[in-house]
């Protein structure tokens, strides 16, 4: 299963240290034109070696484009796209190919396949989440023409939390960060971490503007069952929020009810999905990442023979693996909207088949 | 798409208020003993009308075989299980049949298909986990006879949170609650807002011990993407989390790894999961369920000719839907986890193929 | 795998001899006007018991519409149809419950699953095609609705050909033939056949008028592909063609190609269909049936045990299964082409949004 | 749809004149000993420019392994193969950019998307089915393994038959002609062919030896079905056939039926599946291709505009398309089988787990 969407299908491939690392994007639109240049932004923002708070590795990824794009527009055929690995540094890994790492997915490939590739993580390893990105570059054009935009900000770092909210700021600073105010006191946190050799966890917010009602297919193809598959099936993620999530245990109906008046929505308490389905809200998620398990602090462990080994993962890691999580989310986001409107389209006709709509309130 | 599932895969049908509920299980492995009595005890536990603390719907939900089932065991067939809705009760519903109820699928419904089955929220109505409890039923005994047990209690309901735990008491009370002592407390709280017209929202906490190592598929069909799916995909779900869930975002990664040694792990902050594979020990669920929309306390509305209108839900509702989830809730792990396996066994074989296992600690 | 399509899904459940068959049809689009009534038709044209020609079951297929139609028209939720089986007459099977018919589904079900329902063949009967054909109903009315109109017709039977083609005569005949002047001769061969005890093969041709260019999925969803599939899925087919078919073999390619004006097509060997996709001309598919397996005369076979058994089939059958094949043949037709249909839209867009068309020559 | 499989999914990409085609494989067993040498041999079977018979397209095809395979073996992680194109000559179809070859895809493309790939025939092209036999070697190695051999034959070209049958002599010609006194014959027959700038059909037959019984899907997965959807899915193909297919149409039941004895079947006339499951027989699948639709000979037809125009097709033509169809074939049985052993294993479990067998007759 390494196929995500049912009609926007995004098929990837590739071995973090291996030749390469690509997707097939099955079911796109006709008629999108893209480039190559295109990708460049997107993968910038969740590339690793950004800053000196993200992994080091440094390579362009340059995507090449394989298939499906004909004179810069696509044709409504696979669309193929490969980056190839550049800096494979496999040596860094080369000690631990027979331990297991605490909190890796080393043991549970190992168990399920009886093989793994150890390289970098190898199939486990967060390059993949490149190509999600990559395919959500066509993703997000297809869905920018229907007036839908996807936006994303770090929510809560460890035990930090923002204390204002500016979406102005969250592309100026390199934790994606609402609250400019806070960026200096982030760095020197981070710094402590990454000497400390520890690592934390973190919360992503993302949210999509413009989304038309209907979208989502009740009852097991619900769009908010699609996000948190979606987001879950992101490396580190633990949680997945619709709405209020979590805080809705304590609320009570009068309060997490969203009244409905002629001019819109009063309130967004269910994050724009009702019964599956999308009402013209903004759709809000929220995503928690546990911290690293990469980390330079030795601990015990076993190796495939079963003995008790130190290991100690040397190479590079993040002291906080949300910090590149956000266009990672935005990507699900997108790949998720695009296949519930196809879907949506192939039962219910367009848009402007549909009756007139109460337009929902659609701001933050 | 009311199918789930890949290759145990169950499709519901029917409405709240139409002739009948059912499903039909595709993919069931052969030799399955099971005879209608079994589905009785799993639908009581859901079945509203239990206590007076759910809603007042009093119908027997006979579960009657149609297919795939010879001689009291499953042939490999598709198997159709079908209750007939013998309690229907429209009246309570005919008066909101052009309004949208807050917080209701109503106004989604619309939107997307120009067309609703007003009675009882027709298709959206919780009347359909029924069919997924019974379908689960047979994946459970599947699942038992290779030693995996899913089991659920509530972990919260509004602010109130288990003092103690113990297993022995969750089936003895209306509340699937863990501490016996707490339950004189937790009725008067559930009258109170009953009378209040209000209503709460709860936590459910589910797990499945004895899973073997090796059941997930990364990365598009990872398990825990799967039970995030799952779980999203009953009404009223708004957050899932897997082991420590949104805790993990506050921790350091030395304390949220979870030590291997030659016994097995030494802790389980990953619920069981690790790449999205399972690791041998016990899977965690945890599921938010918002307070109920149905209320009796009046509401402006809409209707769907954009008036405005005093909208007064009347009828069966539950102050607390998180109440009767927990069945729903296990049946859904129990789902996943036999869809999982078969897909394991397709690529990877039977559980005896694979190599010397590590076991994962596995209690409570 | 009991459901057919992508996007219009049928799964079909039930068992020859069981309590009953049905469907459940998912992904319908909303708004389609249907009553139970207009089952019988299509239902009466294939039900057994028409003719002294057809095996002598004799039960009404009353179709119960269970969910999905609200006030007599479908919602866009799962549409389920029951039909009892009010005549199972198990006793006539009793006898050959261990044995294997040579020719049946008995052997090859008995090795995969270890256990079958022997009742009547079964999952493996062509009772099963009653629920294609109720599902086609709904499938030919949205087609109808987009001009496209699905008709069929008997090619062969046996060594006998038509010597002439009317569409008027085929539904005014038992055997669905295009030469109202041979029919006094097929009902002779007929009975000379049931009176010997032995059964024999048929071709079935159907074809689709007004269907747009631009419907089928290259590569793996070609229209013709799927065209095949559904033939092959109905019971004792063995061959299918497309077009020209076999005939193709013995061609020249500028006796093949179909030459194109501004007119149209000057011919059709292609049979509608070029690289998967539709070209706006008559679809054509041609079917090939064996014959009937189930035969009075005695034949020596094997039980389940390994032991040498005489095989005499009794009870009811079709000394020629291909007779009531033309209503099933046309009815995996219409499933194909909405299928095909929402899956083009969904890609695409509606018809309206792709370029001018040629128009293709759609006469027979 | 560009994937093909259920459980053994191989998705292609790529335009016969772009950058690069190729595939990703997902599901794929672990284990399985693999290196790139080994897609040479078939690779070779059905490359282009082999003889003077088919077309002049001169390219290695040399396969580069990008992912899933690690020291030589599969580790259940998608495999991706590219093949780079090296000899484009785009020219030769410039000047068809704007026309629509008669018998070709272009019209078909044109009026689905709005957009084609002109090149080659892009998306379109035969170059596509390089990936299917590429994918095919690890199928049938997986195959090969279980004692489940695939080979394949040329049954007839034009109007020629060949006059005996041996195995033996099949790989030793450019025609994988089962006949080798006709060779010489068949050798001017295409010369002549060629000279006259016209084209011919053919028909291949594949058979698989060693299936056991079990394999294939009742009722929508069958067998039968899926074999028939995957060589229909090749370019060309207007008929499939199982076991006597069309010939059954005139055949009595007496004469069709196979019957079965404690020492296996007596006869084959099934090919292998009854009810849509392997019987143990030999799997028998007969294939028709029309001919070449790219003939230097012109022909008057119409442009995008809907100009009359005259076409004549310049470039790399084979007379016979199936000359290198067989290897083709082939590979799609070998990848229907394989899927359908992951499908029955998921199900059913392996074959140990399954009671015993009636061997089948598995002669040619």
């Amino acid at each position: 299963m390494n196929t995500f969407g049912h009609l926007f299908r995004v098929t990837t491939f590739g071995e973090s240290h291996g030749p390469a690392i690509g997707c097939v994007i099955d079911g796109c639109p006709p008629g999108i034109a893209i480039a190559p240049e295109e990708f460049a932004h997107d993968l910038a923002r969740r590339a690793t070696g950004k800053t000196r708070h993200t992994s080091a590795r440094r390579e362009a990824d340059e995507v090449e484009i394989l298939s499906g794009v004909y004179e810069g527009v696509t044709t409504g055929t696979p669309i193929a796209l490969l980056v190839r690995n550049t800096d494979q540094r496999s040596k860094d890994y080369s000690a631990i190919a027979r331990q297991f790492r605490p909190g890796h997915a080393d043991y549970a490939y190992w168990q399920k396949y009886g093989i793994r590739d150890p390289r970098g993580g190898g199939r486990s390893s967060a390059r993949e989440t490149t190509m999600r990105v990559a395919a959500a570059v066509i993703a997000k054009k297809w869905l920018a023409g229907r007036g839908v935009q996807v936006r994303g900000h770090m929510a809560q770092i460890g035990d930090v939390l923002p204390r204002s909210h500016d979406w102005a700021v969250v592309e100026d600073n390199p934790f994606f960060w609402p609250d400019a105010a806070q960026v200096p006191e982030l760095e020197s946190y981070m710094d402590a971490l990454r000497k400390s050799g520890d690592s934390v966890g973190a919360r992503v917010t993302v949210v999509a503007d413009g989304v038309p009602p209907g979208w989502g297919e009740p009852v097991y193809g619900k769009l908010d069952g699609e996000l948190a598959a979606a987001m879950m099936s992101i490396n580190a993620v633990k949680g997945v929020e619709i709405g209020d999530g979590f805080a809705s245990v304590a609320q009570k109906g009068t309060q997490h009810r969203d009244v409905m008046t002629p001019g819109g929505f009063l309130s967004n308490h269910a994050g724009g999905v009702l019964g599956g389905i999308s009402t013209g809200q903004q759709v809000v998620v929220s995503v928690a990442f546990k911290p690293t398990s990469s980390l330079r602090l030795p601990v015990e462990g076993v190796d495939v023979d079963g003995n008790v080994v130190d290991i100690v993962t040397t190479g590079r890691h993040d002291p906080c693996v949300g910090i590149r999580a956000t266009p990672i989310c935005e990507a699900m986001l997108a790949l998720v909207l695009i296949d519930q409107a196809l879907r949506h389209r192939a039962q219910c006709g367009d848009v402007g088949e549909v009756p007139h709509r109460i337009p929902g309130r659609v701001d933050g």
